[in-house]
């Protein structure tokens, strides 16, 4: 029952050639905005820059398609025509992120309906029910068309289905909606007994004895049965990925060129399921903006770059396919990159495997709603520092292109993550409502990212062979088969760290009996009789020396051994963490909210008995990753604190002609790349 | 006009016998989550506990009746049955706060509509409009079948109509709302002219021209002329009431048994108007959660309980029906309790006068919208504290069965509460819109508390005699009547405590021309030309030491002398705090929110002064109360400290064997319950 | 295209006569509240009080006209009669802004619909759609008939058109109203294209093929295109003004009394754009209430004034339509007035260039949603502070009645507001959304008003002859042609001080490219060629030693020299504040949101550069203003310290018999006024 979708079949298709020789640069380029003169100097300034790549089309949908059926292509020939002509690949995107005014105008149905069943208006974007057979009849046709007039375009390299899908019309709570929801029950579940069965309906008396009684969850969000909910998100996800494979299947059918989204894996909202969608894009690609106001919106970037990695097939290349050259406007107070920053965050997806960088947008808008976003070409003009930047960052991508193809060294630590979680444990009536799923992901990604060592990050159903230790932070909904795999890795020599709210849930999201962490109690030798929630300001002491915040549980040990105990308050005494030697292995649970220092330390321990790798040994200020290739390691080391930095590496430089003897200099926020080797 | 509907014919029956032998104790029981295997389990563990006790069928509407006139009853045959067998008494509820899923499908319109005239949708409880009269005719045919098969059942020992009404449906704004508000109306008003000259609606120019063009007040919540409001919480209330009222009907028809519905009184806003409701339940009966976060959560626990006292006949026993045995899941960090609490809490309310002491629920929910509720048999199992302090209370319940059916010693202090006033203090363009009517009842209520005084809470038309202090909290809707009472108790020995903001307003809220606290001022021997309600932040010292927050008025004394003064601020050297002799008694006036520590001198020199009787002379962690039984004194003493506490008493301990000869020590969080007399 | 509205032709008319002899002292007199015989009491009390000119009628449409086409003068006509006998001057309300019971009830299509297209409902003021023809057509006819039966009353003096416009109904989005407003766009833009054009649609694919596909911003207010936004804004008030209009012109038809309406010019947000409003109301009239929480509510009380002042024809005296005695009700915390505060300022308003000092109301409501506003007589009744001031306050203005008709010292400093920026700064995706317009205005004015120099407050439209110093705070907006005017006026010897984010966007709402603050860029020889929004508590040191928050940039110097330095931060070493020399006069640019010090220090070198004139030379409590009538100067000394202050003034005290020869002492809150001259 409510089987992962990732049981089903895969449509990736391994990509014939990357689209660009070396590492891909550019971003967005919606030409729509300026007069054909300007296409000219943008074509210029594009090769100043170093540009080899645009993403175009996004939103010329009403442009393309003035008429229903009517085409003019005029304009987009030429523009594509200056491109090519230029040596600029296209990632040629489907327009229907931007569904005509005329569309909406005639099928105001189109548009989707929030849980209080008010329809959305028109003037945003992505302003369609992902289940509208309608809009799905005309976002296919103009799909069509466009397949059929450039599949074969030389310039064409890359196919950008859509934009950001799930990014304004992510949940629609419309009849049609419902509708196919109760499709996709009937196809999971079979029966009404066996959703009943799944979802508990019986308590609250909600059973149904109908499957076409079962409605969306809507407005009642905060007390819908944890079922429902669930299974409405994954419905939902599944509802937008069948758009999307509805547009791939057409331009499949009309070009040779992969087909990709751009994913939006960030510090959001878990959209949807992107551990399924990976599945189906034959470019993994990624949307990346920092929250301006997070400060350690470097690791956030190194999260979201490492859990690309850990998307792709064996670890291949992905592509970074948005990200800013400075303020984003969509943030409250929208901060301007520093000086460096633009290379730093380039060059640090770079390193985890993007081959290349990409941003939203090529030239500033001057109207619409993102006039203020910041660009590579920004409103000021060439006389500007972002400017300089961009052409700085262009010729670094240029001197980096060896490292294009190539993998990022293999990591010995995966750290699973699991959009059902997120959605499980931030919905609803919570033992503490205010917890946030990705504070416990960033942590123990942050401790070992402080550190060099690399982590990948997995969707739950990830193949874990070659690696030493796997982290699954509050990973609550897990079925028994995931449970399983954990502990035959445990068993066979792995070690596992279980932090707290794991296991608590099965795959239909009912609270696994006899104690917590419910599916981990065994292989973690330990059991959970009571959470105790801590209330704001309130905080636990430990051992340690360390104080928690938010959460603490009273846990009994069955085998584990403690590591860290609370030292007051009422679980005093008992295990805030524990270790629990199993087979050839051990699994540890955290059952605290560990302060920043206590994790630390258990890191520093792992990787002293598991002698997990560090990429260099530097301050935490130093991110360091080696990426593989056929001439021998390059390795990106980027500083990321106010003071210089003297790393222990020989090699040569790969930005500037300097070489390292020993040891090489990192200036303070500055990056250096370097193949190892002796130096020359 | 707007009578109070206490001066309307109250149809409460006397119960003729309580529903257990000695003191009840149990808790929710929802059957139809489990297998049968697990009901048999159940059972045993309940005997094991010492359960005699529990509520069934709360949610069970669709399974008894899955499809509209079609019954079954086996399932349900057999849980009655075995409850029976084991000696367990069922308090059985109608199952109507939960409709079945075929009625929202099939009946749309019987869900509530709220102020912005948006319809509610299935998925929560009690998801429907009290004017309904389709939702009624279901109800009272399910009710009525209920009734026919178990009214003369042998267990059936109590009648739970429904569950929390207006807990979801408190207020409904639909079109057949409003024709029967508009009846409402008619019948307390008789005119349109009458309904304009109450209300006031002259102002802003809302002259009705006929009572058809009265509408609820929607959505212009903040702006709602005051009358109109008041009139709609008073019908709202009324509504509610009506469908209790017409299920009861039923019931009385069909059985002997006593009848009750859980009330919600706690810190939660106030619903529904209990005093009146209170006068047709055979029990009272209700439902109390601490508030998490609460610091002094347990004075909260014991204000509510006093209430219930108040709301019965001559202060008879009355029912805890639910409570919690850790974390509740609807706040934002479910505290979980700490070790002792559980006895704490319950015997409190035995104390102060429950009969029982029940638990939402029996065993934890794995799904659900409660899954994380805790219950008396936890997700742990009875491998856990909770499950072992379960059986405890159970111990404890028993050795004090003694104690079922007698009364509390009689309280010398009454203090007044009014859901009018509530209602009508919080809504729309108030001089301060941040004051919580509570906060006020609260204080006054924790002064004597904490002193060991015992207070009835009571409704305002309650009968004083026999009060030596009468408190008036923010009393801010009053009528005449209601006034002349008060003044007749002070003139005839009695003294009152009246608070800012009293008297402010009559029964159709009008303010009372001539200076505030309009109805009192003459008895007050005081007027407030102004109100000077302070800012965030903004604190006046007094002259008693004490720093006030949130409210100062300007008074002018006219009889009254000054007990405590404005030391600083615009209101300078003006009484803060007044004392008036009256008659034979005297009349006290607060004119500012006092702190704490100014409201506890007060208190020291009533009790001083009024010789008012302390239960034990203990530090303010002592919580002590005597119930009166045939047997003699028994003295409850609760330890709310983190030090163990030496009590003056002598007598025979009923939780254990121990005797105490002039003193007795009550652990830090601990219980002490003893018969009094010479230590045996 | 969009044309600003101050384009179009004026209908203002000059009134021929002021509406009472001497100054004007009065309130809104909403007699329908009370009994006949309260009238008299009220008639007596007014005289009592110096009372000579209420505001009558404003919520009585609904007991004059009962049922439709039949009208009720017989208590009107007694209540004016009442007035009129006492000689008491009456300003004649429309009653439109309180649409009677039966109408909304008949007629709910009137009532507007919100951006989430729910209707509102009845229970307001206001509820009726500025578009809708079915209101305009009933509107009218009441006004008709008022204008027929009083419009040569000798005692109706001023005639009041509704009351509040746009309080409640500022904007409207139903299907009437967006029909109007595709009407109000072709008018504006002709074609489709050219909106297209104005407004940048091509972005986000928003391209309309037909201008009929044009809906307002529902909804989506926050991503909306600028250029809609902005258009929305002016229709809407535009639409508003349009219905004033209709009505004005009724009244104009029908009698010779000057017509006006009362503005709302405050801290509140900017509902419609009274820069254009004010060209149509024959007296500028405003209400105005002061923020109770605001520290320099003073200033914000002088600012509305001068803003006033600023609106008339050549600063002719205006109208103070309403302000408060005290407590309002519909602020969080309504903070009573302190002891003087209520001559404080009413004489401040008077100081400015009203030529009266009105409240709302005369007695306070007991009923209706503002039963607990303050009203010149109290619900103490006249045994109260309120009462005595209010009996002071009309005999000071009985005093003052020589400066009647007196124009106030000319101002050297203009300051430019403009809603249309306030509107477009304050939404969307804008660099820093938290920013707020009303800042910035009121930084620069409180420079000002603490040196005791006055500033006239101007639409961006008005004529800057005779003024030294223009300041133009975060002018967002801006077109060419006030741009070459502002460059005009320096090249012409004046100084203009420009703030930041001035000059970024067209009239359209497009960004100026080539940097900012592009309009004004080549005025002021700077550029800056990215913004720096601050976080959240952070800070950046500037060269002055200020502390800048919220706000900074980076600046490059063309032309102009650095006066102030970022010292620290990643703008470090830029200008934050620049002046540049050109032709006669100079341009200062503000790139930084300046913390209150160093605008204090430019504001001193701006006096000094510019021999700017203070009305006295006093410390920064002191509020000094000068009318100029035929009799000589009188000046106006208003002390909003807690201290007696001394200024160095001769001359006859007006409001009572002092005389100061050299010096004067202005007690701590208190208000000296006095002709100057040699002492008597």
């Amino acid at each position: 029952m409510a089987r992962r979708s990732s049981e089903r079949p895969t449509t990736r298709r391994a990509p014939s050639a990357w689209p660009t020789t070396g590492l891909s640069y550019g971003g967005d380029y919606n030409p729509e905005q300026w007069a054909p003169e300007v296409w000219r100097e943008d074509v210029r300034l594009m090769r100043e820059a170093g540009v080899n790549i645009v993403t175009l089309g996004v939103f010329s949908w009403g442009l393309l398609e003035p008429r229903q059926g009517e085409y003019d292509w005029g304009w987009f020939d030429e523009v594509i025509g200056l491109l090519h002509d230029s040596g600029i690949a296209i990632d040629l995107a489907t327009p229907t992120a931007a569904p005509p005014s005329w569309l909406l105008h005639e099928h105001p149905e189109i548009l989707p309906v929030d849980a209080d069943g008010v329809r959305e208006q028109p003037g945003g974007r992505l302003g369609w029910c992902a289940s509208s057979p309608v809009f799905r009849e005309h976002a296919l046709r103009i799909t069509t068309a466009l397949a059929e007039r450039y599949g074969d375009h030389p310039a064409v390299r890359l196919w950008h289905v859509s934009n950001e899908l799930g990014g304004g019309n992510a949940r629609c709570y419309c009849e049609v909606t419902a509708a196919r929801f109760r499709e996709w029950l009937r196809a999971e579940y079979g029966t009404v007994e066996a959703v009943n069965a799944a979802w508990g309906t019986a308590f609250w008396g909600h059973t149904f004895t109908d499957l076409d009684h079962i409605e969306p969850p809507r407005r009642e969000q905060h007390k819908v049965n944890p079922g429902l909910f669930l299974d409405f998100e994954r419905f939902s996800s599944d509802e937008l990925l069948g758009h999307y494979l509805a547009e791939a299947a057409v331009l499949r059918a009309h070009s040779e060129a992969p087909v990709t989204t751009n994913f939006m894996v960030g510090s959001g909202r878990h959209v949807v399921d992107y551990s399924d969608w990976a599945r189906h894009v034959d470019v993994v690609a990624n949307d990346h903006y920092t929250i301006v106001n997070d400060p350690v919106r470097e690791q956030d970037l190194a999260f979201a770059a490492d859990r690309m990695r850990g998307l792709t097939a064996d670890r291949t290349p992905w592509l970074l396919m948005e990200h800013s050259t400075g303020a984003p406007s969509w943030q409250q107070r929208n901060r301007a990159k520093a000086p460096g920053e633009i290379l730093r965050n380039a060059l640090a997806h770079v390193a985890r495997g993007s081959d290349g960088a990409m941003f939203f947008q090529w030239r500033a808008s001057t109207a619409g709603a993102e006039q203020f976003h910041s660009a590579m070409l920004p409103h000021a003009g060439t006389e500007s520092r972002v400017w300089r930047e961009i052409v700085q960052l262009g010729d670094a991508l240029r001197r980096l292109r060896g490292v294009a193809g190539s993998p990022v060294e293999p990591a010995k630590v995966a750290l699973l993550v699991d959009e059902e979680s997120a959605w499980a444990l931030q919905q609803g009536l919570k033992p503490h409502r205010a917890l946030r799923y990705t504070r416990e992901t960033r942590l123990w990604h942050r401790v070992f990212w402080q550190r060099q060592v690399l982590v990948d990050v997995l969707p739950v159903d990830a193949d874990l062979d070659g690696y030493d230790l796997v982290v699954l932070p509050t990973l609550f909904v897990v079925s028994d088969a995931q449970a399983a795999r954990i502990e035959a890795f445990v068993r066979d020599g792995g070690t596992a760290l279980v932090t707290y709210l794991s296991g608590v849930v099965d795959g239909t999201g009912r609270v696994r009996g006899g104690g917590y962490p419910g599916a981990f109690r065994d292989l973690l030798g330990i059991t959970t009789e009571e959470f105790r929630p801590l209330q704001e300001g309130e905080t636990v002491r430990l051992s340690d020396g360390g104080e928690v915040t938010d959460w603490t549980e009273d846990t009994n040990l069955h085998g584990a051994e403690a590591v860290v105990a609370y030292a007051d308050g009422n679980s005093a005494g008992r295990a805030a963490v524990a270790r629990h030697a199993v087979g050839e292995g051990a699994a540890w649970y955290v059952a605290a909210q560990l302060p920043l220092g206590s994790a630390e330390r258990i890191a520093d321990r792992l990787i002293d008995e598991l002698g997990l790798p560090r990429a260099v040994e530097a301050s935490s200020g130093i991110e360091a990753v080696r990426r593989r290739t056929p001439d021998g390691d390059v390795l990106f080391l980027v500083n990321h604190s106010d003071a210089d930095e003297t790393v222990a590496v020989s090699g040569q430089s790969l930005l500037d002609d300097a070489s390292f003897d020993g040891k090489a200099v990192v200036p303070a926020g500055g990056v250096v790349v370097l193949r190892e080797g002796a130096a020359e």
